[in-house]
């Protein structure tokens, strides 16, 4: 078991959502706010720094939005059903934009390459949240 | 002149968006972070800190996504226009509930009643953006 | 390997730190950020909240001094020697004093009880960083 | 007087810090995250970019640490006096590696001048928060 879920399940605050489905979202946001934050750093360490300005600063966005998505998703008093939509929503389309931007040099930089794969899988565990809110 | 807006006049990067609305935003979503953290924290400080915790943990939220909100709206180079929406849109939401939260309080306690209006500052100013996204 | 170890072998700026020490406590930092985030609200949760207000509120510096030292320590580009240690150091800190206060309520409250053993990995992952630092 | 001076005042938790110094570094910390996040944006955009890319990644953290700082700063429940010191020391450190980065570009780039003040400037109010801590 993860420490994500160790915790959501000491925290005794009645859930709305399945805990296991909260888990691994908000592990999975850390997860792409580490990667996006490198492949940032390291578009700008490359020689064609130029053409990757684009894939940097969408990056920087979904690191940030990841990061603050990862936090009220590890929040359980006080739910708010529409606040949460919302946020996760404005994550997985930051996790979208970022992932296919990465996918135009993943070709050529392996770093856009495994960062466009852990932006496609945040993505798709936004979606599985979303799913779960009803 | 405030420091948001003339440094939004030095990036040379094609803006899609009008910078004095966006400068405007950008200082109120700095401005609710400050207020809901320490809302948050006066919160805390409150001997019937057991009616404020829905209070509390709106806050929290709130900060965080005016934070990001901020930040995404920081950057001009490599616009892009859907994740902008979403971002500026869950932070309208989150300044609606933590402001509604807050109006609940406002007549107990001053900080309640302070952040609350900063809150519905923020939520207008975010809808102004929102407007101004085409 | 983790993503973050993947990330980090991707980026070819040159490092000063070892990559394995730098993934460890990157990886124990957002781990620490989240537990800190869900004690927090567990906090608020209790009926014994007001016991946990100074937990709750050294809980939160933790979370946001971890980010920030996960975000720091994730960018090889432009290392800056005495910039990183002052931030680890902080994060050090911030672990040691969460971790003390979460001890004192260890017994009492199952969250408390794990967010103090995070605190004191991250604490240990921080002072290793500190120690390759020369 | 500012929003924060008066939440800070609607917060009666026991201060050990003079609120005027404190609210005045909060602000700072608000308007130098900004600033830096904004700069090291117009450096991505630069045709020169490569010669930013040190420039870039201190703004990034200086950006990061700020924001953590403003919200050290503006919770008073629960005061830690190593914890404050310690952050606002690393914060006192991103400002001078980031101010003095900026300074090197500051007659190229009007978003490096503008920024090197807004990063003084907040080193300042820094040193004067850590002269207040007994």
């Amino acid at each position: 078991m993860t420490t994500t879920m160790a915790m959501l399940d000491t925290d005794l605050s009645p859930t709305q959502l399945d805990k296991q489905v909260l888990a691994r979202c908000i592990d999975t946001c850390f997860e792409c706010a580490q990667a996006c934050t490198t492949c940032a750093d390291a578009d700008l360490g490359e020689k064609m720094v130029a053409d990757l300005v684009k894939c940097a600063r969408l990056n920087l966005d979904c690191a940030d939005v990841c990061g603050t998505t990862a936090r009220v998703l590890s929040r359980q008093t006080g739910y708010d059903r529409d606040l949460t939509r919302s946020v996760v929503q404005a994550c997985a389309q930051a996790c979208q934009v970022s992932g296919d931007e990465c996918a135009r040099h993943a070709q050529m930089h392996e770093h856009c390459r495994v960062c466009e794969e852990v932006c496609r899988r945040c993505q798709q565990r936004c979606e599985e949240v979303l799913a779960a809110i009803v």
